[in-house]
């Protein structure tokens, strides 16, 4: 039973860590980014949007979702569902390399682009659906 | 150590029973519905979407996400990203009586309707963002 006492004092720095990261405040952020790409650079835009979600999210910690879809009834427009646990942690994530290289590399390769802000509609399913820690 | 032992053999079950309930194959479907309300049924329709969002997740194992939304610069448009395990978790999920009585229930409210069909650009993310039990 010692034994067992232990193992449980030892996972609570690890709990108490994961959810101090997630900081989840008023200022929680929705986002539905709409963005079309031009055909040529479709193949290199995806690579750097692939790989600017990626990062993100194993690296920042409350950044909870940044999730680029293809439609696939048109491979050039491109959707991303982002969700951030605050407004202090999506103005960090514009700052990082990752985002600023994703931004400044692609900026020729968009031809349209619409940042659309949401309002979630059931707050309770948000640890049902995502991952609560939201760290790797 | 005995203890330790039999609490670890005691949560192996609920791992793999968890595990066994993603079911996630090449069918996995991935959607961002775009609907448009008209303004009268609005407070109404947000509950049934709510609500079956809600229900569709807690009870059936498969659905990943729904997650609705409405947007801040107009409320009347809504969006819901749906992630279903497989296309069979998906015909189930719309002969369910939670699903069908949002259906119908919701046919009059609805002014436009369209079920954006989409591929996932990052599916090693899938476990960093969405709850990796799928269950809650």
């Amino acid at each position: 039973m010692k034994k067992f006492l232990l193992f449980v004092l030892f996972l609570c720095p690890i709990v108490s860590m994961a959810q101090e990261q997630t900081k989840i405040d008023s200022t929680m952020t929705f986002r539905i980014s709409e963005i079309e790409v031009y055909p040529e650079y479709l193949k290199e835009y995806l690579e750097f949007a692939h790989n600017v979600g990626a990062t993100s999210v194993k690296e920042e910690p409350g950044v909870i979702c940044i999730y680029p879809m293809q439609q696939l009834r048109n491979d050039c427009q491109i959707r991303i569902l982002e969700i951030y646990a605050s407004q202090e942690v999506y103005q960090q994530h514009i700052k990082t390399e990752h985002f600023q290289t994703y931004k400044q590399g692609t900026l020729h390769m968009v031809k349209s682009l619409d940042l659309v802000d949401m309002r979630q509609m059931a707050p309770e399913c948000l640890p049902l659906i995502f991952n609560p820690t939201f760290t790797i």
